[in-house]
């Protein structure tokens, strides 16, 4: 089937190894886990969305319902923001306020399959909700959160993008750009479609050239960090009062931002980065691999006023980011960024003949106590076959009790990677195998 | 939305610590993780079902292409025995045999929804494949890894419960009981149905009562642990060639059960186990808790002769077992089961004065570069507001460095299990931690 992704066993390992240290970051924050189902009734999956996020949705429903002439009452999941907001609006009062919630499932949308664009997809998510008003002081913590993960992920430096939504609307009621969604909705494209393009299309809106122009030549002097950026913001000042607020929560947020411990060459201000979604109304962030740009944000997010005002009365403002995992795995697979596939079987014990069946089962037993993660050879073969079969699988070591070694009471341990082997004891395998 | 299992924070904390377990213990025994997609050709999967099933699938269509009038061509998996097929038949020549595999997602059915019935639940499998034959030695590593797995999960005494379909079918042979396929589904039914019942039935699809009652009488013997296994096997005898198959291959996998290790009161022979599905074709298995009868078998499988003869030429025989993890979790939750509920936050670091903000980030920051999963309370409020927070959401410890504290150069520690709370040396703060 096209526009998804299914993967080989190790590659299997590798991206669950990747949403672990995700699962594991974002726990070490507070964040909690949630799951919703992969469907939710249409009602509410659609009553946000228009256009063509529409047309993308897949539709739900049973042949059963469908025989019977029914209308799909049923939709899967576009992203893990609406179930959140359904979520919340559903168990609010069982929830405790300010929530923090990890959440990381597949998303569907029926795209037409291009390269790195899948049609089922993981996201990792995490939000804080709060109740009626919810401190800038979170803004920050995001940050700290993105930090984390892509140090532990450990694919490079990486650099997160901060920028204001607020300020930038202040920027556009100084240069008189009017109107700001739209014109945001453009500076997003400044990455793909260059200056020139966005002049254009910005024209046709009704933002004069001159306007335009400066407007694009501040977003143009890209990422400052550390005290840069506090001079950058100096510069800005304070010509409306939106701009004025904007400046002092992106100085607030920056500040605070180090104060968590994120060092100064990991973060700053990027007046480029818009965000194209029309919900975020403060902080925004984007996350970039210093030494890959070209792969574009792997991680984004940003403020906004309510999560869930479609659903409850409740005013539930909120910030939070996402990572769109399989893209990013395909990214880093095609950029030759994933480390070696490697099992996450440690050992293969062998066997060589029948009578030594037994025996064999005993190391592996041993050896599982010991937690060690032992796949059993159950049918005698020739050792270089074994061997073959641990090499193309990506396990490290092999230990067999031949004849010979039950005979000695020993085992042979083999390690492929180092490409040595050793006898040992038989009552010392556990040892031999976690000294390796 | 009915029928879908939806959990709070702390039950979604317990759900997939129990699914971590179950992966562990997984790939303790080398089975390799993995994902199919939730869609499948539609014509892929009802290639093999009819009838009831056939009914119960998810048609998936984009609402693009419901709008052009066309069929749908995708449908949501129901279980992951036809992925697993599809699966290995498209990639056979990239994997290595035999191919252990586990397999831990979410299945879709259509059914009309009731108590602890799922249009949407979690199933965790393993399967060994292997291509033209596959030792009868695998039948008896499965009860090992069940074995594992649910002492792993810990919720009392098991019992691991064999038969062999190639044993029952030689016996209705010796009763001259057909068809063989239809008597087994009534024999699986006893449960639930009863002996007259199942006579019935049996008598309706032509068997004489003389035979069925003979049948069920074996049937009946019931669960048959250690030594008693092997007399009841030596007492059934071999009449005929397909019983004496059958007896002979229950002999050879029960004593290979005891050699993996597997406690001789954890498993037995049961001669009642049919398993309904038309595919198994030699051991089946039930796992059931022994304080808990009610909750019916909670692991179940067996072997089959080809697992995807539908979508490739080459035989492959597979042994495997599945565990109905959603299920399996309501019924717990309502037996009372379930530990109660303990969070993924180990410490929420409090917060009672503004001034105490950069104090109480690098508490924070200190406890998660130990390794401790740390929540930072942001806004400052009373302390009796942040103990109950803590309380609620299932959070044992509590620090918090106030004025007091600050000019002591102390921190407060407070322990919610045992009610004690004490003050430590600021710079020992992950010590004191670490000591609760």
């Amino acid at each position: 089937m096209s526009g998804v992704m299914e993967l080989l066993p190790l590659e299997q390992v590798a991206f669950e190894g990747m949403i672990d240290v995700i699962r594991r970051e974002f726990e070490r924050f507070g964040y909690l886990p949630i799951a919703t189902p992969a469907m939710e009734l249409t009602e509410v999956l659609l009553r946000k969305t228009g256009g063509e996020t529409e047309r993308q949705v897949y539709l739900v429903q049973s042949t059963g319902s469908a025989e019977q002439g029914d209308d799909p009452d049923l939709a899967l999941r576009f992203d893990l923001t609406v179930p959140l907001a359904r979520y919340v609006a559903e168990h609010e009062h069982q929830l405790s306020f300010p929530f923090r919630r990890h959440q990381i499932q597949p998303v569907y949308r029926g795209e037409r399959p291009q390269r790195g664009r899948y049609r089922e997809f993981y996201q990792c998510d995490i939000d804080v909700i709060d109740r009626n008003e919810l401190s800038l002081r979170f803004d920050a913590e995001i940050p700290a959160v993105i930090n984390s993960v892509f140090a532990a992920l450990d694919f490079g430096e990486f650099v997160i993008r901060l920028n204001s939504r607020r300020l930038l609307a202040g920027l556009m009621e100084k240069l008189e750009i009017e109107p700001h969604v739209a014109a945001l909705r453009e500076l997003d494209r400044l990455d793909r479609q260059g200056p020139e393009n966005v002049i254009a299309s910005l024209s046709k809106i009704g933002v004069t050239n001159d306007a335009a122009q400066r407007f694009l030549e501040l977003a143009a002097t890209g990422l400052r960090t550390g005290s840069d950026a506090f001079t950058l913001l100096d510069e800005i000042g304070g010509d409306n009062d939106l701009l004025k607020q904007g400046v002092d929560e992106m100085r607030a947020v920056l500040t605070l931002v180090r104060e968590w411990g994120v060092s100064e060459h990991r973060f700053g201000l990027d007046l480029s980065i818009a965000r194209g979604l029309d919900y975020y109304t403060g902080t925004v962030y984007e996350t970039t691999l210093v030494a890959h740009p070209e792969l574009g944000s792997i991680c984004s997010g940003g403020r906004y006023d309510d999560l869930a005002g479609q659903y409850t009365k409740s005013r539930l403002p909120g910030v939070g980011i996402s990572i769109g995992l399989s893209r990013l795995f395909w990214q880093l697979q095609n950029a030759d960024l994933l480390p070696a596939a490697k099992s996450t079987v440690e050992v293969l014990v062998g066997l060589l003949d029948d009578a030594g069946l037994p025996e064999a089962l005993r190391i592996a037993a041993e050896l599982r106590d010991a937690g060690v993660n032992t796949e059993s050879v159950l049918v005698p073969d020739r050792i270089g076959n074994q061997l073959k079969f641990a090499a193309k699988n990506g396990i490290d070591l092999y230990v067999v009790a031949g004849e010979n070694e039950r005979q000695r009471g020993e085992v042979l341990v083999r390690n492929l990677r180092t490409q040595t082997q050793a006898s040992a004891d038989r009552k010392d395998v556990v040892a031999a195998v976690q000294a390796q």
